[in-house]
């Protein structure tokens, strides 16, 4: 184990001497708590709980968790915690970086803080592999304050390891044991969170009194529940994005020429591009999980983008704005063949210059191939991962789609059916997003987040995701509690095995959102109902704005 | 000559209905005006004038013109302006977009209402060419309203075109005639104020009435003399893509493991670059300016990124940032050299698959040839303009450094020189800059710079250039005055013929902001001393924040 020394060559520590106004005008910023957080509570049980899918076999997978109640903070109440608990709690960030990371673990840092005495916060460093190797810093007000409201997950930084091997449990056992942890917070995505539950279920099983509890973090906004209303980061990127796609609109319309074909991260679930839309009015707006329902061809996304452009230059319009979601080929299963036949010819066959190879995909397949624009065949077969799989993610998106509605468009005017000339620019929107400086709201949320999670521990709790509720309301009046984590599960067989996993949560065709979306979508195709959002304020009347996604969804939930 | 009609087809006005609330509230936010221009003033005629360079050709370009004084607004004085006169002037955007030209035309709008009575505003519509087709839309306060401290070009549109041959200037005097203008402002960059000036001369040469004034426009920030401080628009891009640098370096810093090719716009300068620098302090930073100094080849270009990138590795940091500006390879002659033997030897052979047509090359571009990228010899060779040129602008030179890079660190890794495993990630921000909404710096010099248009017009002024100075003092010390085109300008001989321009601005080494980089970079390429500016503020105390190269600039004048 190694000493709580940090090794500043590679994390160096902020110097807020080099901090942007803008970025120190944050530090001093005070965080709102919801009026819960800030007298006496108690922590009241809710009813026992189930699973999201296949209850048996979740309760048998967590045979100590399994069906406990999801707790709610209530003001007052005979079981007020004593202040005097002195508790040592670790925390650590899992994953792709998300707005607001900062704030979680202030939140944890400043309720041991404010409502215990004593205590230690340590910060595992670079994920969960930090865990597994002791590798952490103790907290202290100094270190934290540097990282108040700012973006990025650098104060500890973040990794992809798992903790799922017999021998990576015992090694967090070790850590656990040697740093006598009363808890520890994991802030993650879905499988983050699947495993935090995964370590408490061990712990409690051995009876090793480290508890454990889960943060929703993804800016791709997936994991969401009733309970748990939306994930941090969601909020900030969404905005960010759609800062930038407000300024091409507003460049498309000024300069009348161009369309811009803009690919937005989030590639499991298309949350992020649906909130664009919704946030900034686009042309076009591809949502994958509707072209998975609707069965959608790469021929029929392209034949849909190319009748709106032909729509539109019959009004006048020569260009326009196109949202795409970084996963769609993931959820055309067209695509999806094509990419299983081409990963086993590339492992067995020479592809020979002459394409004889290609008489070795189906007819479907082999079709959709010649559809490609020749970029596109080119990365399909050169660009391979090291176990030989084609790179379906080095995908650019946005460039094969713009290729191949270039030559829909140049086979219509042959045909006489578009007159005008086509140029395409094109975007990609991602790393931009994951480190802004947090909204007001993913600030607030995640501080309230974090203090949550310190409530919870404090209090006894395992197993649960920290769940902060009635978002639309002043913050004041936001609901804290926690969510049994193994209520949001169902599990999947792999290896003919069950295992736990928290289902992603994808775009509900029948949600507010979508359905706002779909209301409009045909008017801002033809009209322009372009919204420039501008760039995130955090004084003002527009500072305090939530996105509409939550807006919507908490209003069908009323 | 059409009428006044707006074609709402092509050119639709903004509906505030459908406006964020960001963009909601900056509708009605007061301009502060210079304190000159809030009472009454005199128009002052400093010295005669003379010209950049050549100011005998310049004499002979523009006989009625030249030498004419610059003109200075000051308080009171003898010969104030009448309130009674009634003016017609027409207003036209030139060129790319930059934040601000909505708020200059609505500083002409409102000087004409406040300090003359009946007077009218023509917008002509689409640039130049509307000057010469006569298309325009008569301005109403209800016209303007929705484009108050709005982003974009769109309450006209821009265009391209420029006035150039007898005939043109036949159809802008036709134009001028029958509008009966006194007044034309030309809101453009270095040509369209060369353009203005002609005109200008055109028409006093002709005993024209009317009387032309530019108005220096332009993120690149290429247009500006002692006089003109900046070029409206540089300073919301500029702050615009280093909220997105910013962004990126946290990510980076976070992640650890990402280097991040950010080409910036600007093709002629690399202001922007530069000013980005300044703002966020990346690890590398390549000036086309200095490149083109000390004779940089993409060789050594490279060879000072890896460099940097090895020497960051041993002490532990594998990942960063490097700024480059678009414009890159126009800088380094030997690329230059490559791309005209290329455009000769595509025109009259064929490329055969063997490569034997290499041997046309020079040696040295030759080798040049076989040291770039394949998918870029792929690019040079494959897309051409209609003329069949080489396309340089299609180059994205951020990603041919990026595998440039890779294929040295590949070499050093074989010689033991390099250990660790790099991956690059590439961005290109452009489009993103040209239309944010204006930051409170280029919303207020605009509005000043257009309302001291105004003022110049009613004095009777042609020929100069609106001049707002004092910028690094609050808004109401600044200085407004117009100064000689002339007076910018110098020749350069093209056909056989000397041609007027107005030289670009190009960072110099010996300026402030350069020697204030250079004094830097060293420690930021191994230090990280990422700054995050955010994004821009409207309100609190970081919302009045000047641009770095501006206020070095002033401060290095002073």
């Amino acid at each position: 184990m190694s000493s709580s020394s940090v090794n500043l060559k590679a994390v160096p520590g902020r110097l807020t001497s080099s901090y942007s106004e803008v970025q120190a005008s944050r530090l001093d910023v005070s965080l709102p708590l919801p009026s819960v957080l800030k007298s006496s509570f108690s922590v009241v049980d809710g009813p026992k709980s189930s699973a999201a899918g296949n209850p048996e076999e979740i309760a048998k997978l967590f045979p100590n968790l399994f069906g406990q109640p999801s707790a709610v903070l209530n003001p007052g109440g005979s079981s007020v915690l004593s202040k005097d608990t002195s508790l040592k709690i670790g925390v650590v960030l899992s994953g792709g970086q998300a707005p607001g990371g900062h704030n979680v673990i202030s939140g944890i840092f400043d309720y041991l803080q404010h409502c215990t005495s004593g205590s230690t916060v340590y910060g595992f460093k670079g994920g969960p592999a930090g865990i597994m190797k002791g590798k952490y810093v103790e907290l202290s007000a100094e270190f934290v304050y540097p990282y108040r409201n700012q973006g990025g997950f650098d104060m500890i930084a973040s990794g992809r390891d798992k903790i799922e091997t017999p021998e990576q449990f015992k090694q967090a056992e070790e850590t656990a044991k040697t740093l006598d942890l009363d808890g520890l917070v994991v802030i993650g995505g879905d499988d983050s969170n699947t495993n935090a539950c995964l370590l408490a279920e061990h712990f409690r099983g051995k009876n090793i009194k480290t508890r454990v509890i889960g943060c929703p973090k993804t800016i791709d906004g997936d994991l969401k529940s009733k309970e748990v209303p939306v994930s941090f980061g969601f909020d900030t990127a969404c905005k960010l994005y759609s800062e930038m796609i407000g300024n091409v609109m507003t460049d498309a319309r000024s300069t009348g020429k161009y369309y811009h074909f803009v690919r937005l991260m989030g590639r499991a679930a298309s949350h992020i591009t649906l909130e664009c839309a919704l946030e900034t009015h686009p042309n076009i707006t591809i949502i994958g999980e509707e072209v998975a329902a609707k069965k959608q061809t790469l021929k029929s996304v392209t034949d849909y983008i190319t009748d709106i452009i032909c729509k539109r230059s019959e009004l006048g319009f020569n260009y326009g704005v196109i949202l795409i979601p970084e996963g769609l080929i993931d959820f055309i299963p067209e695509v999806q063949q094509l990419i299983a036949e081409l990963n086993e010819i590339l492992a067995h066959d020479v592809v020979d210059e002459a394409g004889v190879w290609k008489k070795k995909l189906q007819s479907q397949s082999h079709e959709l191939f010649e559809f490609l624009p020749p970029t596109i065949q080119e990365q399909l077969l050169l660009e391979r991962d090291p176990h030989g799989n084609v790179q379906v993610a080095k995908i650019e998106t946005e460039k094969m789609l713009l290729q191949m509605v270039e030559t829909e468009l140049d086979k219509r005017k042959q045909e006489g059916k578009y007159k005008r000339d086509f140029l395409g620019k094109t975007h990609f929107f991602g790393y931009e997003g994951r480190c802004g400086l947090p909204t007001n709201f993913d600030a607030n949320y995640c501080y309230a987040l974090g203090f949550g999670a310190g409530a919870l521990l404090h209090s006894g709790k395992t197993g649960l995701i920290s769940s902060v509720g009635n978002l639309a309301a002043p913050v004041e009046q936001w609901t804290v509690g926690g969510t049994a984590l193994t209520s949001l599960m169902d599990v999947e067989r792999r290896h003919g095995k069950f295992k736990p996993v928290i289902k992603k949560a994808m775009v509900e065709l029948e949600g507010a959102p979508f359905k706002k979306f779909a209301s409009f979508r045909d008017e801002w195709a033809l009209k322009n109902r372009y919204v420039n959002p501008g760039p995130i304020q955090f004084l003002g009347p527009a500072a305090n704005a939530i996105n509409n996604t939550l807006l919507l969804e908490l209003g069908a939930q009323a």
